[in-house]
C-alpha cells in the first residue's frame, strides 16, 4: 500500500490541470478600447491570439491523449512516474505565459521581440514533450508497473510515437532563429498532428495481428 | 486496448473544461471605478453582462447534458469521436472571448461594434452546436460504440433533438445583421430551451411504448 | 435508459463549479503598486478582500458539503432536479462578483455604496440557498428518486440543516438596511456555520436511535 | 449513512481547488508593455515570478501527494476531517496571492516590501503544514477511520514525514526577518523536497518487513 499506488487520483488531478491550462489559455485574448471603433478589423488583428491559443490547446490535448494511452496502460504507479508527472504539470501550467507573449510579440509593431518569444514558447514545448516522452520510455522499460496484456508491440507504437515529437521541436526552434513566424505555423502543425492521430488504428490494427493472434 | 477505450477519463476531461469555461465568464463582470458613486445605476448598466453570462453558462449547460446523453450511451469510444470532441472543447474553451465581446458591444456607446460582436458570438454558437450534432450522428451510425439496450428510438430521439440547434442558430445570425440586440434574446431562449429540456421525459414515454414494449 | 440517470457526472460536474468558484475568488485580491511602501498596512486595509473571499468560501463549502449531503442519498436524478441544480450552478458561478463588488465597496472612501454592494451580495447569497433548499425539499417528496435505507428522519434532519438558511439571509438583508458592515459579519457567522456543521452528528445519533433501532 | 461518508466525492473537490490553485497561479506572471524592446531581459526579470511559481507549485503537489497518502488509508471521513480540510483548500485557495505579493516585492526597486511579503508567504506556507499534519495526527488517533490493513508502522512514517513540515517553516520564518530572500529559496527548497519524495520507498521497505512479515 505504500510506495507505488492505482493511478486514479493522479489522473484526476492531471486532468484538472490540463483541462485549466487550456482553458484559461483565452483570458489572454482581449480587444482593445479602441478597436470596438472597426470590431471586424479588430478581431481580425487579433489573428495571433487566435494561432497561439489553437496551437497551447491542442498541444495539450495531445499531450492528455499520450497522458491517457500511457496511464491506462498502468497498473500502479511509482514515485519516479510520480515525481515525472509534477514535472509534467509544472510545464503544462506555466504554458499560459509563453503563449500569451508569443501572441503579444506577433502582434508589436517592432519584429524584433517575435524571435525571442518564439524561441521562448518552442523551449517549453521541447520541455513538456521531453518529459512525457522519458515517462513513456520509463513505464516501458518497468513492465511490473503494467498492466496484464499490454503486448511489446503496443509499448514500441506508444514510443514510436512520442519520441519523433522531441526532435520536431528542436528543429523547429533551429528554424525558429532564422523565421519566427513560420516557426509558430510548425508549432501548429505539430500540435494538431499530435492531437488528432491520438492512438493511429491503422498501425494498431497491423500491430495487433503480428502479436495478438488470438485477439 | 488500442484503437478504443472507455470514456471515463475523456468524460473528466470534457466536464473540466465545460465547468471552467462556464464559471471564466463571470471574470469579464465588472464595475469601474466610477460606478461606485451611484452603485445601483452601475449594477444596472452592466445587464448585458449578465444577458452574456446567462446565455453562455446555460448553453454550455445544455452542451453539457447534450454531452452526458450521448457519451452515456457508448460503450467505447474511437479515435472520430476523439477528434470531434478536441473540437467541441476548443470551441466551449473560446467562448469567453466572444461572450465578452458582446456584453461590451452591448455597453458601448456606439451601436455599430454590435451587430458585428452578435455575429462573431453567434458564429461560434453555431460551430459548437454543428460539432456535437455531428458528433451525435456519427454515434448513430456506429452501433458497435453504442452500449448494449440503446434503442433506435432513443437515437432518432437524440438527433431529433439535437439537429434543429444548428438551423436555429443560422437563423438567429440572419436576424442578427438587421437587429442585432434582439438575436442576443434570442440566442438566450435557445440555450435556455437546449438546458432546461435535457432529456425530454414525455417524448420519451412515447418511445418507450412503441420500441421496448418489456421494458 | 432516458429520462433519469445516475448522478455520478452531474457531481463531478458541479463539483468543478464548485471548486473553480471558490478558487477564483482569491483573483480579485491585490495591492495597488503604492502600498509596497508600507507592506504591512497595505496587507491590513486588504481586510474586506479577506472577509468577503472568506466568507463566499465557506459558503460555497457548506453548500458543497449539503449538495453532496443530497446526491449521495439519490439513486437517480430526474429532470427537475437537473434544472434546478443548473440553475444553482448558474448562482454559484456568479458569485465572484457580487463578492468583488462587496469586498470594494467596504473600501471605498465614501460610505454610500456599501449597503447596495451588501444587499446585491446578499441577495445572491439568498438566491443559492433558496435553490439548494427546493432541491432538498423536491428530494424529499420524491422518495423514488432516492436510495434504499434513507430514512425518514434523515430527509427531516436534511430539511431541518436547510431550511432555516434562506430564512437567516431574508433577517441579515433587513440588518443590511439598517448597518451593512454588520451584516457582512453576519455572513461570515452563517457561512461558517453552515460549512463547520456539516452532518450534525449529535442530532443524527438521536434520529438514529428513534428510527433505525436495529442499524 | 450520516455522520461519516466515504471520501471519493472530498477528494474530486479537494482535487479541483489543489489543480486550479497550482494552476491559477501564472496568470500572475506578465511582461510589461516596455519590455517587448528587449524581450530576453524582460524574460529573464522575470525571475522572481518562476521562483515563487514554482515554490507554490511544488507545494502544492507535495501537498496533493500527502493528503492523497492520508486519504487512501480512509475507509471513512468524519465530520472533524471534513472540517479540516475546507480549513486546508481555504489556505490552498489563498496561497496565489501571498505567492504574487512576494514575487512583487523581489521585483520590486526598493528592499524594504521584501521581509513582509515574504513572512506573509511563509505564515501562509505554516498554516498550510500545520492543518495537513493536525489531520494525519488526528486520522492516526481514530483507527476506527482507517481502511483495514493499514499497520502501525505507516501512520508512523506518515506522521514523520509530515512533522517536521511545521518547524521547518518556522526556523525559515526566523530566517526569514534576517535575510527574506534566502528565505525564499529556502521555501523553494522544502516544496521540491515534499514533492519529489512523496511516499519515501526506502523508508517504506523498511517499515513492511518490520510490521507485516507475509505481505
Amino acid at each position: 500500500m505504500r510506495d507505488r499506488f492505482t493511478s486514479g487520483r493522479l489522473e484526476a488531478f492531471s486532468d484538472g490541470v490540463f483541462a485549466i491550462a487550456a482553458t484559461l489559455l483565452v483570458l489572454e485574448i482581449s480587444v482593445p478600447e479602441s478597436g470596438f471603433d472597426d470590431l471586424w478589423q479588430a478581431i481580425r488583428d487579433e489573428w495571433p491570439s487566435y494561432l497561439a491559443y489553437t496551437t497551447s490547446f491542442f498541444t495539450i490535448g495531445g499531450l492528455w491523449a499520450a497522458h491517457h494511452g500511457l496511464f491506462r496502460r498502468l497498473e500502479t504507479v511509482d514515485v519516479a512516474l510520480l515525481r515525472l508527472n509534477l514535472l509534467l504539470l509544472w510545464g503544462v501550467a506555466f504554458l499560459p505565459f509563453p503563449t500569451m507573449l508569443t501572441a503579444e510579440a506577433l502582434q508589436h509593431e517592432s519584429d524584433a521581440p517575435e524571435r525571442t518569444a518564439v524561441l521562448f514558447y518552442g523551449g517549453a514545448l521541447l520541455f513538456i514533450s521531453c518529459v512525457i516522452t522519458v515517462m513513456t520510455v520509463y513505464a516501458a522499460r518497468h513492465r511490473e508497473l503494467l498492466r496484464e496484456g499490454v503486448t511489446d508491440a503496443e509499448l514500441r507504437w506508444l514510443n514510436a510515437r512520442l519520441r519523433p515529437t522531441p526532435g520536431f521541436y528542436g528543429a523547429i526552434l533551429i528554424l525558429a532563429l532564422l523565421a519566427p513566424r513560420g516557426a509558430v505555423w510548425m508549432f501548429l502543425v505539430v500540435s494538431l498532428l499530435s492531437a488528432l492521430v491520438p492512438e493511429g488504428p491503422r498501425r494498431d490494427r497491423r500491430h495487433r495481428q503480428a502479436d495478438t493472434p488470438a485477439g
